[in-house]
């Protein structure tokens, strides 16, 4: 362990020992914990030689170093704050806490840490050490967010693409060609950060209007009592009866001098003001449709005009917000495309939830993003060069769900 | 009337001769119609010389043409664009159409025009010309805008001002400084135009986030029934109960690193996804802060970036969204003072709401805007070089309304 031990000594952290390595990595938000765990399938010792002709094929070169390896996916969890006792339940009956480091300058007590990242990481500390016996070891919420989507963008296969016209295009990154970009991150309010390199960023904008307010005002406009069952009601809905649309302005005209078309919306929830109704007269999901087209298209203009800012061509949209849906990630690419007249490019994230919890997992080692290795369960069966603990007990189940990361884990 | 004819027939409409002056003028948005006319105090003849002295204290030289002239006063109102019929009422009560010009083509029919702007000149031509005869002789919407702006800030003395801590400040504009500036007209929509000029300006931006939203939104959340309760409601609310703070998530700290305090809203309805509450246990005056504050602030920070991209320093608020509120005020101020590190101002006009109805009542002359002289009623006794009717009747009543501009009106 004397590598890994040398290069966590080596980073600002130098009064943390490394007794043994950690699957577990946490992101507390505002309104949802992002979990990012390790569970082991083979754990078997092999070489990396043998695994040579499988990397090949993704032009991973790995040398010829020997060591142990253990074969696994990356697991991806999230659960409401408000409800963080079932995430403690969570992490307890997998014994997801048993495998964290332990203090340096108190070995006897046999602390355990976790890495974890986001505001919740401070205001829970006292909780987690309470219920599971564990310190959360705090990383910073951008630079986390920064090293998840470059890992993501770098490493994992069918990460990255766009989503035109209802067709999502899976974008190949160039890893020669992938600075400078804007990561957006739509958690519960936003954060755009420009990014020049690993560890090279600078939060230059957000905005407090992001998925918070969807999912508040939706839940007091709606009576929604989930974000998903939330989303699930806009795809039903109809924007043009709540917003008040160019034409109903001019009278059905397009106001063509300026390029407004009629169906452009000029004022979200502007017939709302001249109409004789109340909230209940009006379908929830007509409502949860002009919020959800409300609030994409904004997060989708003021990020284009901060990508303007800085001449920056790729704009990444991270965080909870999206959840894959159509509708939202059309109302960002419209947005982003019609602001920047074709300029810039809308681009969405898989695993766009994680970014945060996989930056404090990767964070554990600081290993230089460029080993690592790791692809998309459903894609292609390889390889992440990660240090992990090869006395961790493979967890039982099945872990077949879809966001999961199949990668191999190096126990240096 | 020679002069006024021939510069109308040097514009863009040479099929329309001018046989009276109008002394109305409309801007029918989505929400409101904006009423601009003028009212004659005293219609003797006087000679400009006349008014030399007072005109020289304000820096103004009228020189010494000689010309008819009428002293009175322009005149604002507003009514909701849902409520149209009590416009036509007033028009018709206070016989503001008949002043109109008549129809070079069929001079028989004696029908007048009025010059109008906004969406519903288009929308309601056939409820005009049924109701009260008249034509709507349109405007484009953005010219009046523009118009309008630069008519305010040449020729009204203390119509611009910034809102500072609390504390409104009169902005003397030099007229030689006045370009370019960004005009951001918040009305049920919003518009952002960057003005280089008389006439020249180009619409940048624009978001649907605007009057119409916190107006429509408002109403549903808690009922209102108009645009004056709810902003009234928002004084006595605390936006802190709904919105999600950076202390919020961060245990009451501050976020430093990145420059959050823990009173920054990270999340505007962000409390709401996690308090389990319904829309009645929140108190309607909490509600209207908190929409008020979102929607003052987005629309200051879209301004700011916009700003940023051509490099302009003051920014100038119109529409009928601010209506002189400081709150509203205070927060758009601290937007654009926060994201632009104070290097661009926000400045709010007097006359704010009836910017495209000054614009389409200038437009009926088409005269240089430096030959106008204006000057709120409330400063100073001023006049107005303006193109009048020496035939029209003066209005009865009582024309002390706070927002009426005092002027003189010169007959060409």
């Amino acid at each position: 362990m004397d590598l890994r031990h040398n290069e966590i000594e080596g980073n600002s952290e130098p009064t943390q020992s490394l007794g043994q390595t950690s699957h577990l990595a946490l992101d507390i938000g505002g309104s949802l914990i992002k979990v990012v765990y390790f569970s082991i399938s083979r754990d078997n010792c092999i070489d990396r030689e043998q695994e040579s002709s499988a990397n090949d094929t993704l032009g991973f070169s790995n040398g010829n170093c020997k060591h142990p390896i253990l074969q696994g996916r990356l697991h991806f969890a999230k659960f409401e704050t408000s409800k963080i006792n079932d995430c403690l339940e969570f992490i307890s009956s997998k014994k997801l806490h048993l495998g964290g480091f332990q203090h340096h300058e108190n070995p006897g007590k046999n602390k355990n840490f976790i890495k974890a990242t986001g505001g919740g990481a401070y205001k829970f500390t006292e909780l987690f050490k309470e219920n599971l016996g564990i310190d959360l070891d705090k990383e910073d919420e951008m630079d986390c967010l920064v090293a998840g989507a470059n890992f993501l963008l770098k490493a994992v296969h069918h990460e990255a693409y766009t989503y035109i016209d209802g067709q999502k295009e899976f974008v190949q990154i160039d890893q020669n060609d992938l600075y400078p970009y804007l990561l957006v991150n739509i958690g519960s309010g936003v954060s755009m950060i420009k990014v020049d390199g690993d560890g090279k960023f600078e939060r230059v904008s957000g905005t407090n209007v992001g998925g918070g307010t969807f999912w508040g005002l939706g839940r007091l406009l709606t009576k929604c009592k989930s974000f998903d069952e939330l989303l699930e009601l806009s795809h039903q809905g109809n924007n043009r009866v709540i917003d008040m649309l160019v034409g109903d302005i001019y009278g059905g005209m397009d106001y063509s001098k300026i390029g407004l078309l009629s169906t452009t919306i000029a004022s979200s929830f502007g017939k709302a003001v001249s109409d004789n109704k109340e909230l209940e007269d009006y379908k929830p999901e007509d409502v949860a449709r002009s919020l959800l087209r409300m609030i994409s298209n904004n997060i989708g203009q003021i990020s284009y005009l901060n990508a303007l800012r800085f001449g920056l061509k790729r704009i990444f949209f991270g965080g909870f917000f999206i959840r894959g849906q159509p509708y939202t990630m059309d109302t960002i690419s419209v947005a982003v495309h019609f602001w920047s007249k074709g300029e810039a490019k809308a681009m969405f994230l898989q695993h766009e939830g994680f970014l945060g919890a996989l930056g404090a997992y990767v964070s554990y080692a600081k290993h230089s993003i460029d080993d690592l290795v790791c692809n998309q369960s459903m894609q292609l069966p390889v390889s992440a060069s990660y240090t992990a603990d090869p006395n961790y007990n493979p967890l039982n189940g099945d872990f077949n769900d879809n966001e999961s990361i199949q990668c191999s884990v190096y126990a240096a």
